[in-house]
């Protein structure tokens, strides 16, 4: 037996979560011929007195991931999933009140969207017993643009409430410039008075929110007019760089929101260079048209936050993986 | 020298092809301050006598996959995009009528859908010197439903232009059962009377067109039809299968488009397991609500062509890869 | 009801299959302490006499999709799995024999390789009951490389096996050159006479066994001999183009292997461009080093089919998706 | 004006970090005819003085992303890589010490390995002017497995190095367990007394290295050191749990590596299902077999940090996206 097996003595045990991840969990709620579907992905994760589990091989403190689970999928029948946030909340407060051990819980929710199917233009129908207006009442089809997100910590006292979303893509085709900036031996970039500015927006927002059930923010109708806020923000502003841009969608949805003090943005600097056509005898930025090469990597990637003056930052700033 | 180096006696080369694949080309096109936008992958596929190219390591039949990229981003200025399909018609032209060597060429495109950014709600803007109204013109959010799909092939004769889509996914929470199946050793599968149906829709649909350019098919507009119709298929069948749905879905689009003449889908059953709560004293399937888990893998995969009568089959049967 | 809701006359069902895609099973098979393991996903696809399952809703004669994935399982474990095609083999043979509306079967198989982790070398283990000899026999971690492909095709009489692999990649780093092309009016490519010349290779062979028992190939030594050859021709070509290169590849694995008639491959031209370092004042291609940037997109993409002399094909051309 | 639109009272920029991601860059170096490879992902984030940049948009201070991306490949030119850590460590101090307003820099690299294709074994190539030793020289195959990563942090004074690697795919097909947990209204899981353990393990390890030239770490050598231990924990432990498991992977790469203070672990539980194949007659899991459903999501996720006694975590909790 060598030291290196079991060297109590030198290592401790430090920061551990664990929980089921990614429960796809889809509840249709039925109102007569109506129906409503809410479709998530919820990860649980849980922390505690858990020394035991690691070092010992005990488990008599672990839930196991599978009741996470369990827990998830019976929530969303017994209690209904109003919204991302407040479905993180029940389970929140659940794992964390009912088990000793357990001390703080954190709940993150992926959404996703999804329209009804219009009925048919011609009144049409007519396969099966099915027809135009009942067809709108159960079929849809996924909206597919961005992806909802929140996430919901609670450690039996305070509550954090941090939403978002992401896959977001955005694209200005004018009104964006960028010069004036350092050159060293290293700089070949052209300034640019006159280019396309895209990107694919990652968001996080925090809530200021203490848990106060009379105060609770309306989740849904934040979360529609902060997306609005960011797109609209990035449409009016006339860019200098994508850093001036992000600003201005933080401080739009913060100057907006009072229930928001803080918004972190992970924005790639998705490329679209100007193709030189010269060769071939064209121009190619002319009044009428320009044609793009739209670049995959390597990309600018523009992380800021931006905060409710007098707010601590509690968004972590690595919203990308290590 | 050693027999397997080259054994020209025993090995000879089959069909073959070359080009460059996944240009991604994006044209803003002005209209004063109101920009419109196509944003297209189009990769390039060249056939003919290129038996030297392999065997002697002779280029000089060989146009560079490099030039095949310059020519996309050169005829998008040139010429614009019309059309996925428009667009290819006429790189496909340009191939094999201005390259000896080249008897063959197919082009195929990914589309990716814009919407505009809708303006400020207040008036707003105010950020530099873009407002509200300006913004509507050159600001974009990508739709990120379905991606829209174009083949075009032309052999110096004839055409054969295939447009579709995927990535389009589709659900009925009601009006789907499935029983009355074959019941083998290893069935265990209880029949459904009331089960979610949803799919993630992967479909190709060839037209008649013979190349006249008097009678070219609106291709905006059919791909609309189209998809509105395989849409409006899905929503209105009562179905006791995935394949009688698709059925249904391809026979609508065969008979409502004179210019098609066949259609294959690929079909994934993407199941929604109603989980069982009982162990939890909960009753799941209610006339009020129901919870399903979505799953994965394995699903089942329905994959048919649907022909206008008298049509042959041009399609191949496999859209996924080997 | 309108016309279009069921237009019997003008409508017909051509090619169809269906069954369950991505079944993961893994078997371990253990003689004592030492284990092995079986890493697949097998996609089950059926024909047969299933019109009515399209089109009147009747399912007498369709195999649930589930049922086809117990019998990957069952199969699993009372038959083993020797190799990927045979355990397609058997399989197929089962769908097609034990169904009478069933007349063609179609299996495809990925296989996951596993290595065993070798064991401590320090003598070491200590935790637990282990020890580093007892874990060689049941700890494993996945190789990683390519995947490796099978496809099974019966319909009662003949029978089809194409094997593969993809994700396979591998680089020249001199032997490369590029020169002597076609020079168009949208020709800008520079000629190239020492380049990296890099793949990520995906190819399928097929073997000419008719299903005699008698006769049957020895599946896993030649995959890894097929493997060998391909790798070792892309390293020993000195290739004038990846045209002649993936001809190499192809004919040395037809002159090698006499159970194989035929190989396709598909080779996108992994791009390495030298980075221009001049405004540097940097040289970049010298004696002892060069610095490329490697792209995504576009790549080339070289497809090709090598034959047997006399060998029909029967790969479908296109291993990519429409 | 409204006053949205420039808050400037209630707003505040936050943490901020800029740079090129991804910039994929391969460097051969040659010894003769004897090549070496090195291909690395390098991401540059910059902090610094940039309040101008989101505020007033003046770029009087920021060095354009395309000019860090100049620098990775004119430095992998001019000095070489002879490590992941050791490149991050020249990009990262150039950055912070030839640009005043930069006060911070973070590089992130991910690192692909590749092997050498072994020659021809008859002596063989003749292909050209390669023979079978040539070859070996520059011809590579990539390996595959698991992705390098590295990290380096430098603020002008302080370094903070963390390597690390994800992707690395495990399985134990016995010597776990799990048993002895809590059990509460929503528990449903059978306690299991030999399962299949298997996770893709994603580590980081932070180095206690203070930036002292003369006691930088041998980084390539302790990579392959830490990756070692790692694997003979996972192989040798007998398991009660995966949390178990997780804390003697750390234990043993704390004990036995002086230079590395924190490791932290975010390891998938990759579920492995025992298939019930009783309805089949089947008895599954005998002495000599048994057969799994490997199952995609949901997945349990098992997260901690090991740390050296008396040292600060520094490794943030949350390795996976928000």
């Amino acid at each position: 037996m060598t030291v290196h097996s079991r060297p109590a003595p030198a290592v401790v045990l430090g920061q551990n979560q664990y929980g089921k991840a990614e429960c796809h969990v889809v509840r249709i709620t039925r109102n007569g011929a109506t129906h409503h579907i809410k479709d998530l992905s919820v990860s649980v994760a849980l922390s505690g007195d858990l020394e035991d589990v690691h070092l010992s091989g005990s488990n008599a403190n672990c839930l196991p991931t599978d009741t996470t689970k369990n827990t998830v999928y019976a929530f969303a029948k017994k209690h209904g999933i109003e919204s991302a946030e407040q479905f993180g909340i029940l389970l929140a407060r659940h794992f964390v009140t009912s088990q000793g051990p357990i001390k703080r819980a954190r709940i993150r929710v992926e959404e996703y969207a999804w329209d009804r199917i219009a009925g048919g233009v011609e009144g049409g129908g007519g396969a099966g017993e099915a027809n135009g207006s009942v067809a709108s009442g159960h079929s849809f089809v996924r909206s597919g643009q961005e992806t909802r997100l929140a996430q919901v910590a609670f450690d039996g006292e305070r509550w954090q409430i941090v939403s978002g979303l992401k896959d977001l893509v955005v694209l200005n085709s004018t009104n964006s410039e960028f010069w004036g900036y350092v050159k060293d031996e290293y700089t070949t970039l052209e300034e640019a008075y006159d280019r396309v500015l895209a990107s694919e927006v990652s968001a996080r927002w925090r809530f200021g929110w203490s848990g106060d059930p009379h105060r609770e923010p309306a989740w849904e109708s934040t979360y529609r007019r902060v997306r609005a806020d960011m797109l609209q923000a990035f449409a009016e502003t006339y860019s200098r760089s994508l850093q001036q841009t992000l600003y201005e969608m933080g401080s739009r949805v913060i100057s907006r929101n009072d229930e928001i003090d803080e918004v972190r943005f992970s924005l790639p600097n998705k490329h679209h260079f100007l193709v030189d056509l010269e060769p071939f005898g064209l121009e190619n930025d002319t009044a009428d048209a320009a044609v793009y090469h739209a670049a995959d990597r390597p990309y600018g990637l523009i992380e800021a936050t931006v905060l409710r003056e007098g707010a601590e930052a509690g968004i972590p700033p690595d919203l990308t993986n290590l």
